[in-house]
């Protein structure tokens, strides 16, 4: 598919054509076994699937893309468009509820972008469905796709600087707030996200981990584009 | 189907008359979305698709199976025979890898038997598939079917008393070890695995939990059956 390939030029123009042509399709997931078949009722298993189909779709309409070294690593996948590399992760979530996918656990995101601070850049592909009856047994529809910035997607909550999930006061996932409602209380920038990870870093001292909060803060915004880069406090 | 229900009087009796029919069956799993068709290709759908697919089959045969509160908690679903409930949980792996699948957060762990020590005897129905091909792009086969307790898929590893995943420093999932081997290095009784958790517990105390190694062993001890009640260290 050259052709489509040639239409196709940025991660943005990829986002409108799936905007234009997905939301309002009609899915279902089933499984076949021993003859018997099975249609499934799970967000978990929906997102995943979601997740599995969407590099087939991007492939479909022409899109380079290579997968991610594993499900369980970030990215995704990378999508290339005029030798420039995108790094995407794909979200999915039953957006009759809060989303409430992981992001990161929260030391490992510490540790990953001060190895790697671009990973801030990530894009994310994310997928708001719905059941298309009371539950899932007519399937569902997708309803909203959005493409956002991880700091778009990320917000405070009313106990920490970051919106994350603690257990036994230990922090664990990086969660989304709900970056899709009106006047959402995501961060404006970047440099606001990385400001909220250090306070949060603060509240969370790990003798674990080799450097300070000031020191990733510093090593993760000397990397960002200049436009991005507003004093830290 | 009452009838049927007649026939299956005990879960040794459901796991025989599944082994059975299930063993060398062939899956497949697909989404469908926006028109386009993807067979799954990933672990972690195969294996939670087959943990839905089983409570069906389970309800076929006629057997009384209730759903347990979420598929996030423990455990799966109930089964009943001649009025007595088994907790069950399902698990499933790709049985060309090692298990890798997650028994319990050690901590929660804890709290949850401390609580409730009976969960101590859950039963496992275990699932090992395979690729049909080189990928699952022709689905999946069953090999292998297991009931198990606890303790039979739990052992030591090479670092702890207990198989558990470990994360700077700190414990996060129970693991299973290989049970299905010859010779696994599997506990051999509730009381064997009991005290490999406590001396975890005691490499890895936890401020936060409001009970002692000891305390907790004990608890949890006398609520076993005689039968299983050897003296522990």
């Amino acid at each position: 598919m050259p052709k489509e390939n040639m239409l196709i030029s940025s991660i943005e123009e990829l986002y409108t054509i799936s905007k234009d042509k997905l939301i309002g399709e009609h899915g279902s997931i089933s499984i076949n076994f021993a003859n018997r078949s099975h249609v499934s009722a799970s967000n978990d298993i929906v997102g995943n699937c979601l997740q599995e189909w969407l590099p087939d779709w991007f492939h479909y309409l022409g899109v380079s893309i290579k997968p991610g070294p594993s499900t369980q690593v970030f990215p995704d996948f990378v999508a290339e468009f005029n030798d420039q590399a995108y790094e995407v992760e794909i979200k999915a979530w039953n957006c009759n509820n809060n989303p409430a996918f992981d992001i990161a656990n929260f030391y490992s995101f510490l540790e990953t972008t001060y190895e790697k601070p671009n990973k801030i850049n990530a894009n994310y592909f994310i997928l708001g469905y719905k059941p298309a009856s009371d539950n899932f047994a007519e399937g569902f529809t997708l309803e909203k796709l959005y493409l956002k910035k991880l700091y778009q997607i990320c917000g405070p909550s009313k106990k920490y600087p970051l919106n994350i999930q603690v257990k036994r006061n230990q922090p664990y996932a990086i969660r989304p707030i709900s970056f899709y409602k009106e006047a959402p209380k995501s961060f404006n920038s970047p440099t606001e996200f990385i400001q909220a990870v250090k306070e949060t870093f603060i509240m969370f001292p790990n003798p674990r981990i080799a450097f300070t909060p000031e020191e990733w803060a510093t090593r993760v915004l000397s990397m960002l584009d200049k436009d991005d880069q507003i004093a830290i406090r």
